[in-house]
């Protein structure tokens, strides 16, 4: 690794959370979880990854790679609407909370991950909504035009 | 989410292996698994993330994210030769291993996650080592020719 890389990996924070979560409220902070760790990667530059995980056997388990781009980016996260009412909202809902810091063994090859996730369906750009013509588009005319509408004109 | 990411959600394997491996192999134990895991990322289409952290306060535990597109993409992993030789050659070196099957939250921002990977160097292009001329570049010519070398020749 050459020494801009070293120092990368050095700032940069690892963590895995384990997060043990009352069953009854199991449902209801999945929803706030899926809605804060999204929201997170979407609008903060520094957090590179916040992956929430369920034991299969034992889904009040809960384990998250957490990754921020160095101590600014985490600081700043901590700050954030979204981070502020994630443990607001949950509070009464977690058990146990350990959150255990991570050396990466290969950053390198980390970049190269989820790269090949199966195309999402849901990331096809979204059109705006259709917008009905309002009464201002029929107004009377004493022409007629024609438009050749081939190539969706 | 749609029925055909829900579809992919629940082909798709998502594990944290949990190992401890026996402190007088760590070093080597590291070199051997970074190898097996950069090999498999970029060998197998079918393996999205092998991702392997040590604990910081606790080296020897290893938590490693393994995902694979599907069960057959697993299966394939499991006999190929990086694979079979981490296999054989770490076997003394584990002192217990725990396979912990995971359900992601939401492979819908998963998809998003190490994009945001800072630039590393060792991604730029390499060009192939300088070639010396041999004897046959320096025969005798009873010409001169001038070149113009401008933008590289």
């Amino acid at each position: 690794m050459d020494n801009i890389a070293h120092a990368q990996q050095q700032e940069m924070i690892v963590r895995i959370s384990e997060i043990e979560i009352h069953p009854e409220h199991l449902d209801e902070y999945k929803a706030i979880l899926k809605e804060e760790a999204e929201a997170s990667v979407r609008l903060e530059e520094g957090v590179i990854a916040i992956f929430p995980m369920f034991q299969k056997d034992n889904p009040t388990q809960v384990r998250i790679l957490e990754m921020y781009k160095d101590q600014v980016a985490y600081q700043s996260h901590l700050k954030t609407e979204h981070f502020l009412k994630y443990k607001t909202t949950t509070l009464h809902m977690v058990k146990s909370l350990k959150l255990v810091d991570m050396d990466a063994l290969d950053l390198d090859t980390a970049v190269q991950i989820f790269n090949k996730m199966p195309a999402n369906k849901k990331y096809q750009a979204t059109p705006p909504a259709p917008k009905p013509f309002g009464a201002e588009a029929f107004q009377k005319s004493d022409k007629t035009f024609i438009r050749w509408m081939a190539n969706g004109g």
